[in-house]
């Protein structure tokens, strides 16, 4: 018989799954756009120069053939006991933090906290985290992370070269740093010509320098008291910093007792995996008159509009309104994600917890020290806490070998040593090896001795809040985890139209692998032939990436958007400096660029010149032309987005690039906006020379509340010489402590490129722009919007104006906290252009939640119409209430509306509501008050009495 | 230095995860229950007539090396591509449904839906399950699933035996069912004294017969039109019974339109691992005169106190008030979470997406047949959806092994045959090797052939409701999975104090392993040398569990509390039959009894007696001594629980036992309160013959929101060869399809009882009974305790009496109703006493949990005192109001206490509260008007307008 087969794929990922709008819904939208279809849209979107012809080259897979690929280039990863350390150690990740924090969408679907009232959960758990940092270092402030050890490490140097009173230019750094800590403080040194001063402290000269960094325990174990150098510095009004690790901080007296004056490290050993690199949270913590020179988001607390506790983002303006050419730091990316499971794990364990494993690392360690000293081999340091380095001489490569036939890697050390460091999983069973792997059989006996001076125990306490003794089981933990995340609005409620931010889908089987043993058990620098699986997993999206925006080469080291423009101009520093083009330092930026540009333009040296911007947004390209004629042979780049950061495709774009080529400039195209490009546009192709792809925006991975994120280069062939080297050689222009950045949540992007295929990304591509042109096309009669193409299309986000109500006295603050009261993250507030609401949906949005948000915006609209006709003041209007909460309905109500006007506009669930915990944030109160570690226990009390 | 290490265990599971009061708490608690010590008040609790004193013998592995050891034992079982077929298939579970609901403690913490108002979310996917059922099989009412597909045919016998007119006592068996479900069948017919045909169709006698059970497609593949057979059924008043597989029925005919009464089969194969056997969801559905004869749950459509929409469970109080003595079934669990699974498999792929799968299906397996036909092969049968057999004489064994060398699993057929059942993961690749495994290379093109007659053809539309065909965008379908999962209260929010549920902490570690491939995708039916991973975990928890209950052999085939009763009254029959004893029919039963007890004793054809129970709660020593002379050697069993059902550890339970085994009886302890032994008292030693363990509630299995579970038995040596049988032999007495149950959950049993360790298992079950009694404590002077043993000390649950303030109009449930407002699912209902709250708060809740309880109920207390004292009218009080929601806070408020008081009462969280989506539902309604698919799509608007 003739049957007739349904045409339909439920395995197609692409465009069932990911894409959200379905092809009938799509009719819809472009009927209401007014285009006969979506080639016709994108024809008069995306200028015909500039577009490609070749569709990307690969298939799709369906979620489970890429499970199953996964598991079997997982396998090609050897999982190993790693005893490197650097910075990297195994840890239990607890199973209940697992579970409910890294692989719950309610966590990592989050955006950064900007709009408290939607992020109070993750707001406390980031608190408790700093809380931690400040207790175990022993100084008062702390931030909510940074990318990793050694980029903080470099961030503290400039906060010093800021903040000391000396003048001297040069920065010391003890040679027992991790050595690629030391090569990202000398990437970040060299363009802002400080001299940097290796050596051992006991020949630090205090006089000339602006800072030292010291570390313990050191690279290769050293436990020392930094007191006397601190002196020293202080003496010369230079600053002190001091590397260490939180776990030996349990144990070892802590750097504010030495009298540091800021103190750096990585939490990655509280329960995170090591990931083949991170993503893994960085600390900084301060004394208290340094806090405002302190780089990264601090969490404070405020209060609300009733007067009740309210965490916020405190100096939150320096972030998104950076001093653009005065910048000294665009590092405000932070790894919020991986610094609540840092909290938590602290939270799980307590100060007994944390101090129990301490002891076990540490007595391990000692008990190592003794059974090898017996033995008769030369163990070196005198003190120390997890670390020891043994002398092998010629057998070095015969003990390494031992070691990786017992399963376990030692750190190589010249050519003469081996470095081992224990951690908390090290059992029995690790010792036994470790010594068999030296020939000895047996472990000497356990015994509560210290393997460091007496003058080294710690006498202070630390985590004495009670959020640090609550009851540790698990029911309690789970539900704590819970009743935060119920807290806050993520991607897993509703849709977070953030123009510039991409807040599209993160699929869960794009987040299963990276949990995995197969790829979180690795050490970075594990010998290459136990990470194959990575090798294949990384080349395989570089060459896709490569495919995508027509580059040549790609570095995947750089580990958040800001990092990669930094590494992407450095990248063309080095390449004009190898031509002999020394004198190459003006860098072209339009005032419409996002603030990181100048300020990574400020960290690489440059000189900024700013471009105007043509009323309809565009560059200005007659302004561009003379200025670039200006800089002549003294023009290094030219920073531009592309589409726009006002979303809009500019015709001109390749004229640009050509004056700047015409003058012997490179061109760097920032990668924020590639959501409207992949696989209609290839920057490599148009003109541009680098792009950094933020692949925490374009390619799925997800926001974390506030990170991780990653942003890898493209460069064009000439380029690829000079892209960052390997971060344990020091000359290499390292960006991050890793080879490759966050290397485990590189699979995410991978798994994301594998399951849409060349052809359903560029799908996604249209789809983001439809969405956005369906969404101007709705407001538009109700909100002005800014900036079109010529043919009046906004690209994949669109700008709605709100200043026309500023007379009524309605701001965007109120129209954004009124979305919450409809169950809406705000969108992009106040930016590319004061006073405006940047949309972007993402083509992960279905018609459904696009038209939620129409109609909430509407309503709003509505609501304006009021107060602009006078039947309502601001004031007294929901717009000025909002958010409304449950504490709004139990009180005595007495507003001009109603509570039901006030609590459910049109949009909002009924059921479904999600209710804020808290009213308007003050932001005035919170800055006064600054408040960075956890409030007193009262505020904790949540039960009613 | 002498340096004092911290006294504190970070990894010890037990103390510091699983068990809920630390070390501190528990000094407040005795101190509050008036005892020195914990040894004292289990001196005063438990007899020490029946205490143990060998402590139970194993070592506790911490979280990480218990997933360490889950890796280990799962690398031995090899995962292949099972083709077997025979009721399990391969099959893609979504990732989005993997990890936000069977990997999301917010379902599969979830109890049965008892309690309608906190538990939307659940029946409204069981509700999705229910008409995904219905549709499919083409009649109009369904059950909200059972346990597997063998015990639903049994089911279905039973029910056609109540419901036919037909007074015939023999019951027609397809010979193509599946084995295993014949094996049931039989079974279950033997002790009811129905005799069962197994025959071709073609010979049945439709005079002959109360029913018949036809399958299609049948084991062997064939696909068959019953139309004829049922109406000669119908013509003989019998009814007629089609088992069916629901993907075939995308392309299929469906039972309804041949006229069948009822169809029953498994949703395993929509997106539901194998797990070795299980567990996943059965389903019946049924014409809409038999849906009050139906067993199962069924979730109907009621509105609440504002008339709203809002699902309960329908017909509800036959299952908790079960007609005891004159019960017919048991079987009310439910597969519940699996169910949720698979109607979101439904919704995730839309009628489009299922009925594509099963061409890709039907198709490939057309493909097969096509090849091996054209290489000679002889395939039968000629109408078939995706299982074929192949005649290979005596090269059977040498196919079955290159199929394995394939890493193929064929099904063996008697001698000369196998069987190949395609599935969803049949890809190209997997076609290749069947072929090659019978020595053909390649594949015959893909073609839309169909491999049975036109008339087979499905002409009837199914999944036409609208939940059907929501948008299917991962991120549209994660928000209303987790809509729902917010709209429920589970244990992830707050204790869950069900009395006799044992709702203690399911720790994520123990979660882990069941979603690994090694674990989840073994088919049932797998040769024993690739389950020898499987084979290791069952073998070491069945070891652990006779130890602990002092029994010499343990099977692990009941897949749940009350199949285990079943299966341990059989055991029971069996041994007095082979004894020539086949007069002993009498079982006594305490009427303190669960309703399960008599109901398992009619299932097994015994008669019972019911026992007097004391005013004290006991058992009437002497009138059970009476019953069981008079009894003589007609004396089976006895049926006793221990500690009580009432609470309270009796001193007469020797006694009793003597008494029965003095007659010649086997005692049957029921495990319901084995929580209360563990480690303290072994049932097995203390006089019973036989006990089940309710592994989901002493062995910390998630109650998955009303299923799975899982209830092993135990037995002495003498009943040892008399257990169930393996399914797949008729005369062995199984009672379940799968030889090991749900043999994937016992993995979280394993690692429960592991990571406890021996010592730690006696005290989770010490402090369960501190728990208790720290609770009775604090109560007892606001709401009287009944029953307590002879020292005044419950076991690990106490009894609230209600019933002195029914005078003053205030019910239980007015009680139940007003915890939800603070946040708690209420205490086990008027069981075993109506009017009273049984409470348990398990080992796992913490002080601080049980405090906010107590505060709670404290101040109901101070509410009904109010009522009492005429200060408001019952009617008018918060407690006949509750649950208070956020309708009525919205809504003109014209109650006579403030919002305040209604909607946050003492121990409720304000921030974090719980609001139902729900007011009070209104059961009544729900009866009358029995709605058991989904409503009309307009219900489900939820935005507001």
């Amino acid at each position: 018989m003739t049957y007739t087969p349904v045409a339909y794929n439920p395995y197609d990922f692409a465009n069932r799954r990911h894409i959200g709008p379905s092809p009938a819904e799509m009719e819809a939208m472009l009927k209401a756009v007014g285009v006969p279809s979506l080639d016709a849209l994108i024809d008069e979107t995306v200028p015909k120069s500039i577009r490609q012809n070749t569709p990307l080259s690969w298939a799709p897979l369906a979620e489970h053939e890429l499970l199953a690929k996964m598991r079997e280039v997982g396998s090609k990863n050897k999982v190993m006991t790693s005893l490197i350390g650097q910075g990297y150690y195994g840890t239990v990740t607890p199973p209940a933090i697992q579970r409910n924090i890294l692989e719950n969408p309610a966590w990592y679907t989050a955006y950064t906290p900007y709009q408290p009232e939607i992020a109070q959960g993750r707001l406390e758990a980031l608190l408790n985290y700093q809380t931690m940092v400040a207790d175990l270092t022993g100084l008062p402030v702390a931030n909510a992370s940074l990318l990793d050890e050694a980029t903080a490490a470099a961030e503290a140097m400039t906060m010093a070269e800021r903040s000391a009173k000396s003048k001297a230019r040069a920065f010391f750094v003890d040679r027992f740093c991790h050595p690629q800590t030391i090569a990202v403080i000398r990437t970040r040194a060299e363009p802002l010509g400080i001299e940097i001063i290796e050596d051992k402290i006991e020949n630090l000269d205090a006089t000339k320098v602006f800072g030292a960094i010291f570390q313990y325990p050191g690279s290769y174990g050293h436990v020392r008291d930094f007191t006397d150098q601190i002196a020293a510095l202080h003496d010369a009004k230079a600053l002190a910093i001091v590397a260490t690790d939180l776990l030996a901080l349990c144990m070892l007296k802590e750097p504010g007792a030495m009298g540091a004056d800021i103190a750096i490290g990585s939490a990655q050993r509280f329960g995170v995996p090591m990931g083949y690199g991170g993503p893994h949270a960085a600390f900084m913590s301060c004394r208290d008159d340094l806090k405002r020179a302190m780089p990264g988001r601090i969490v404070g607390v405020s209060i609300d509009s009733r007067g009740n506790k309210a965490y916020r983002l405190s100096l939150q303006t320096r972030e998104q309104h950076i001093r653009r050419e005065k910048a000294t730091s665009n590092v405000c990316t932070a790894q919020a994600l991986l610094a609540v499971m840092a909290s938590m794990y602290a939270v799980f364990h307590g100060p007994q917890g944390l101090r129990a494993i301490a002891e076990r690392v540490h007595f391990g360690t000692n008990r190592l020290a003794r059974a090898l000293k017996a033995a008769g081999a030369k163990v070196s340091p005198a003190a120390f806490f997890d670390t020891i380095t043994v002398e092998v001489g010629v057998g070095q490569a015969g003990i390494l070998a031992a070691a990786r036939q017992e399963g376990l890697n030692f750190r190589k050390i010249g050519n003469d040593r081996v470095g081992i460091s224990l951690d908390e999983t090290t059992d029995e069973q690790v010792l036994t090896r470790i010594l068999r792997a030296f020939g000895i059989e047996g472990v000497p006996p356990h015994r509560a001795q210290l393997g460091f001076p007496e003058t080294m125990v710690r006498t202070s306490d630390y985590l004495t809040h009670p959020v640090f003794h609550m009851n540790r089981a698990e029911s309690e933990m789970m539900r704590y985890m819970r009743r935060l995340s119920d807290r806050d609005l993520a991607l897993d409620r509703a849709m977070i139209p953030l123009g510039s931010c991409t807040m599209k889908l993160n699929a869960a089987a794009e987040m299963m692998p990276i949990t995995w043993p197969e790829f979180g058990s690795l050490h970075p620098f594990a010998p290459a032939d136990q990470a194959l699986g990575y090798k294949e997993a990384i080349d395989d999206l570089a060459a896709k990436l490569c495919e995508i925006t027509g580059y040549d080469a790609m570095s995947m080291q750089p580990n958040s958007g800001a990092q990669g423009e930094y590494a992407g101009l450095l990248t063309i520093q080095a390449y004009h400096k190898a031509r002999g083009d020394t004198q190459r330092t003006i860098c072209l930026i339009p005032t419409s660029a996002h603030g990181t540009n100048p300020a990574s333009a400020q960290m690489v040296g440059m000189q900024v010149v700013v471009v105007k911007t043509a009323p309809n947004g565009d560059i200005d390209v007659e302004d561009f032309r003379a200025k670039a004629a200006a800089a002549g042979d003294r023009l290094a780049a030219c920073m531009i987005t592309y589409p726009s950061t006002h979303g809009v495709f500019e015709e001109t774009v390749r004229e640009v690039c050509q004056i700047t080529h015409d003058h012997g400039g490179q061109v760097y195209i920032d990668g924020a906006n590639m959501n409207a490009l992949v696989g209609l546009v290839k920057p490599g192709k148009i003109g541009g020379d680098v792009s950094h792809l933020n692949l925490h925006k374009t390619f799925a991975i997800p926001h974390g509340g506030g990170g991780p994120g990653m942003g890898p280069i493209g460069v064009g062939a000439h380029l690829a010489p000079y892209l960052p080297g390997d971060p344990r050689e020091t000359e290499g222009g390292a960006v991050s402590a890793a080879p490759y950045g966050s290397a485990s949540i590189l699979l995410i992007s991978w798994a994301y490129c594998l399951m849409m295929g060349g052809e359903g990304l560029t799908q996604a591509t249209r789809v983001a722009i439809l969405n956005a042109n369906y969404i101007a096309a709705r407001l538009a009669g109700s909100y002005p919007i800014l900036f079109m193409g010529n043919k009046g299309r906004v690209a994949h986000e669109c700008i709605l104006d709100t200043r026309p109500f500023a007379e009524a006295g309605v701001t965007v603050d109120d129209i954004a906290k009124r979305l919450i009261d409809n169950g809406f993250h705000a969108p992009t507030m106040s930016w590319p252009v004061s006073g405006t609401l940047m949309v972007e949906p993402t083509e992960s949005e279905t018609k459904a939640e696009i038209d939620r948000f129409i109609t909430a915006l509407l309503a709003i609209r509505e609501e304006i119409r009021a107060v602009e006709a006078g039947e309502i003041s601001a004031e007294d209007s929901p717009l000025r209430h909002a958010p409304h909460t449950v504490n709004d309905l139990v009180a005595e109500w007495d507003r001009k509306y109603s509570r039901e006007a006030g609590c459910f506009p049109p949009g909002a669930f009924r059921v479904d509501k999600y209710w804020p915990p808290v009213g308007r944030v003050d932001n005035v109160y919170g800055d006064r008050n600054l408040i960075c570690t956890c409030p007193p226990v009262e505020s904790y009390a949540e039960a009613a009495e």
